[in-house]
């Protein structure tokens, strides 16, 4: 009976794992169509985001089956609570994902937008991307001092969204003929930015599922 | 045993509809405070604020207490696991109240914008506002023909947001000295189009308790 439930805890965390590791390549690839105008990722974005949908009901179905097979307690039963979360927050992801392709596809006959095509946006996404990956890494590993560190980049990603925002603005109050462009890049940032909340959201998960302590709404940054 | 379960699953019952109350009672005031720049409601949407975080901690301790003590199955495990879910909408929903009533703040020294202010966004928040009333109502009455209607909803939702966004391009692009203003308000108007998808994942969550049926990613609508 227990080494039944520890494999298909193991099941569950490498559905996670895959889940987590598709969100974060639509992010790059959802990226790299928009700035570097290059269509050909465009596929395997809309590909991958039937996989995500089709993870994200085969976790709920496997989350259910472990309480209700093996009645897990304690830490075990909060892991389990907590995937069903994380999964919530994955999927929206590759929603964030799907809407920067979106943008990216609307965007790709007109000229790119220095130096925010060129640096920023890919920055912001970068970081957004590494925080999906050690959310994650946090929660399924159980490592609390690296779901800290997430918390910590949220900081940073949301200065990044202030900073590229402040940067439209300017770029829309001065050229009239860029609003249209400009906004579809604010909308671009705040997905990003919405993508690090929900890792933020796994990071905090983790720290529950091991010290069973809430740290939603009293972060110690 | 059972008695006990079920008094217990309706002290959850209505803590989920305390929540929700809280949640929309914040978005119309918010509103409030953005259209009729009437500053009296923001002391209250940040004291709801606290309440509704505090609700989020104890709804998740007692779906894990509701679990663990009585290892509910079927229909009954998928409300609690559903409740888990639905916790988190309802909180981000309240997030997004937050998130308008900071820009509300933000504009009150400034004059409001016709006809968005005295018609289009009160319309579209009184939409918003509904659907989180009627999604909660079809969850914890497991009211699958209610949560359908909201699925509906959502989309006259969307459709508003199209119209305010397209209104407010226009806007901007005829007059720059409005850009700063009209920002914020498609801002608010994305706010109150990502609480309808909240609403829209309770009344999804209502049909997969019922039906045991995951309507997630293909809607019947």
């Amino acid at each position: 009976m227990e080494r039944h439930f520890d494999e298909q805890l193991t099941v569950l965390k490498q559905t996670l794992i895959r889940m987590s590791a598709l969100s974060e390549s639509m992010i790059t690839d959802a990226i790299r169509v928009l700035c570097e105008r290059d269509a050909s990722a465009i596929p395997h974005i809309r590909e991958h985001e039937e996989e995500v949908n089709r993870l994200q009901i085969e976790i709920d179905s496997l989350c259910m089956r472990l309480i209700a097979l093996y009645q897990p307690t304690a830490c075990d039963l909060r892991f389990i609570l907590g995937a069903v979360k994380t999964n919530s927050d994955l999927e929206r992801m590759a929603d964030m994902a799907i809407n920067i392709c979106d943008k990216a596809e609307r965007l790709l006959p007109e000229s790119p937008l220095d130096p925010l095509a060129t640096t920023s946006l890919p920055e912001m996404a970068a970081l957004a991307g590494l925080m999906v990956k050690e959310s994650l890494h946090a929660y399924v590993n159980r490592a609390t001092d690296r779901a800290r560190i997430v918390l910590l980049r949220d900081d940073q990603l949301d200065d990044m969204n202030r900073r590229i925002t402040a940067d439209l603005l300017a770029l829309m109050q001065k050229d009239s003929g860029m609003i249209k462009r400009a906004l579809d890049l604010l909308i671009v940032a705040r997905n990003l930015e919405r993508i690090g909340d929900h890792a933020t959201n796994i990071a905090e998960n983790a720290i529950f599922v091991v010290k069973g302590l809430d740290v939603r709404h009293h972060h110690e940054r």
